[in-house]
């Protein structure tokens, strides 16, 4: 037998067929293209169509299919909020899965919470009760577990880690993303560095060859690394506020583990110790020494092991059930 | 049958015996004094000794002890820190009540985790899953439930929320309580509107008259009520601070109810609506928007009340059992 874990995000989709130890028999990954609203309800449930029949011996098999998506899975109605898919603002997909999926349980949960998810099924917050992600991409969230279990909230939205204050005053900027996400998710390192080429006329390193809106992260981290002093003030700045954030979810929660995924880390991975000094300094005493900071073990895989982790502890409480 | 709630502060100790739909029967106040390290457990034993033998008929009959300690418990050794007790480092707190509770089973919590059990039992978060106490005295700390279970973190430090990093750069007086605490506790008050007044030596007024060192929160909530500038000043940067931490709580833990307690609310209680929009500039839109951000309902009492909480909730386990 084998789960189907499913891991869609903004631009593509990953499908991944696992055993219950957590090894990957089969993954496809198929790009979303100019899809939007039901097209991407239509590729999804179109997929696992496919994969169902294509299974044809008893090994493979699905038994439970987990889904992750890119925004707030709503447990009550099934429905999924995912901002940067065009017209998912509500959208029913459990109710469409439900229709291919017939008697195989199926279960959603947001992006962030598959990520700890994963790590804790086959990654590096293995044998944790207390651990979280913090995805650090395009935007900022985290997936936090607490004793043994994804926190929720009252209304599916905790881990929106990127709206959290880190500095006064509140400035117009943090209005669409959050205060910590703007200064220091992927799409912030590049907003932040374009502000200070704005005010530092007299620069003339080689981010000034980029067309200002067209600077990435990547341009940053690339020019940081042959010394190119704007890139240095937007890192280090960084550093402060990664350093922070770990500081504040350590003295709220005294997790075991704070681990560092999404694009950004990739290539900040290098820079937890400097985030580790950071956090020191801020955090509370006792636990903030104990925590253990590190990379995600399973990357860019993180949420389609999760989304298989879901699938595993559907099965397990639909056959305790039995 | 009765609960023995027990709640232990810096300065007194207080004890009260609740029927189990939450009434109290009795209650003690009783100063610490100049008592310290064994002499403070002496007191509490010899305090449950008594009760327990005063308890005569059967309806008042104590079936179960919960305990409400200042500081840290450590839910696997039964010790204790708390840092306002002079030797109670790793104080064996559980072992020396156990001495004199003989068969009546007894739990130990820390002071933030009562006020919210308090709260949730006979409160402000009655019918709460989610939902969190900020206590705000001469320090600052939450106690976080979540999913109807008090969060406690890898090892019993959760919720030290008085660490909370909101405001860049780092400052060295933030090493022995943290930036939050530092600016927005009552103590910080203080030594924020002491450090206004050193650098404002043209001020002239009403706080000049007090000696630096002795201004409290009180002198400051009093000034303000009389429009001084310096007291202005102070309290308008804790409302941007209280919001900040609101908000930062509400997009980590989406929860129904933020509950502001401890001495400073109190006297801060009228700035709620002024903390609700500093909060919503900050927060995740919609957790921020669907919180409810409200005073505790129990106010000096709310530890007592968790302490009988804890009780309660232990005999029932207890019977669970049987």
């Amino acid at each position: 037998m084998a789960l189907l874990g499913i891991d869609l995000g903004g631009t593509k989709l990953a499908l991944a067929a696992f055993t219950e130890e957590g090894k990957i028999i089969r993954k496809d990954i198929i790009h979303l293209g100019d899809r939007s609203g039901s097209e991407v309800g239509k590729l999804i449930t179109g997929q696992i169509r496919t994969i169902l029949n294509s299974a044809g011996s008893k090994l493979d098999r699905i038994k439970a299919i987990g889904i992750s998506v890119p925004g707030i899975s709503y447990q009550k109605t099934g429905k999924v909020w995912a901002p940067n898919i065009q017209g998912w603002n509500d959208y029913p997909l459990l109710e469409e899965v439900k229709q291919v999926s017939g008697e195989i349980p199926v279960t959603i949960d947001s992006d962030r919470a598959c990520y700890i998810l994963g790590e804790s099924w086959q990654g590096n917050a293995r044998e944790c009760k207390d651990a979280i992600f913090l995805a650090i991409g395009t935007g900022i969230g985290a997936g936090i577990m607490v004793n043994g279990e994804v926190l929720r909230g009252s209304n599916d939205i905790a881990g929106a880690a990127g709206w959290m204050a880190l500095d006064r005053p509140f400035r117009d900027e943090y209005t669409d993303c959050g205060c910590f996400e703007y200064n220091a998710s992927g799409e912030g390192i590049a907003k932040v560095a374009g502000a200070l080429l704005k005010v530092n006329q007299n620069y003339d390193g080689e981010l000034k060859k980029i067309v200002p809106d067209k600077i990435t992260s990547h341009n940053i981290f690339s020019a940081y690394d042959s010394g190119d002093r704007i890139a240095l003030a937007v890192i280090n700045q960084c550093i402060e506020y990664w350093g922070m954030a770990v500081a504040n979810l350590v003295s709220l929660f005294n997790p075991e583990k704070i681990i560092f995924g999404g694009g950004v880390f990739g290539p900040a991975v290098r820079f937890l110790p400097d985030i580790r000094r950071e956090a020191l300094k801020w955090g509370q005493p006792i636990s903030i020494k104990q925590v253990s900071i590190e990379a995600s073990a399973l990357g860019g895989d993180a949420g389609v092991y999760g989304a298989g982790y879901l699938a595993l502890k559907e099965l397990s409480s639909v056959n305790n059930l039995l």
